[in-house]
């Protein structure tokens, strides 16, 4: 068992406007899937791209949008977000406070940076 | 893709005190792991149990102790919960509030409710 908290974990910028950190994953013995936890500045983007694994995300704070190929549809707080494998995608924060997030992908796997 | 709200799925309260529903899983194309979004009451607990695959875990809200192996384990809001297969355990609230979490297992699989 490991308990900690999110920020216990060291963030990654490798996105403008973006922090990651992995809170549970491959080096916790975790087996099947990897949980990130994700803050977007106001005003940014996680990358718009797709992938052949899904995401399961669950927003925990702010205000944005999901861009996809229904167009953009508003998120907040409570909101849900199934991400098929290659769905194309993007989460942008159009609030005025850190769009927080929870989102899981099966391991190993890593989301590409590249827009 | 699926955008919705967590109170959009029904809950199930198939333990006293416990409400869970499974927001993303396999009813709507999940192919590898099943998310589930829990509520429990001031005084009442998850099962005491053990299952052979894992749970992840994020705290959203309210205050509690995880009861394992190691004994009893402070846990509140932003907290990170990794339990290996077969470790026993249960989540307690011990706060004024509702404790609210996010609890992502492989599927298919279903933790079994006995104590």
């Amino acid at each position: 068992m490991k308990i900690s908290n999110y920020h216990d974990t060291e963030p990654i910028r490798d996105v403008e406007g973006v922090l990651k950190r992995d809170i549970i994953g491959t080096d916790d013995g975790a087996p099947n899937f990897t949980m990130r936890f994700f803050e977007v500045d106001t005003g940014s983007s996680t990358p718009s791209h797709s992938h052949p694994f899904e995401h399961e995300i669950f927003i925990l704070n702010g205000k944005g949008v999901v861009v996809g190929a229904q167009g953009s549809i508003p998120i907040g707080k409570g909101s849900v977000i199934f991400i098929a494998p290659d769905e194309p995608h993007c989460i942008v924060n159009t609030g005025n406070e850190h769009l927080e997030f929870i989102c899981v992908i099966p391991s190993p796997n890593e989301c590409s940076t590249e827009q």
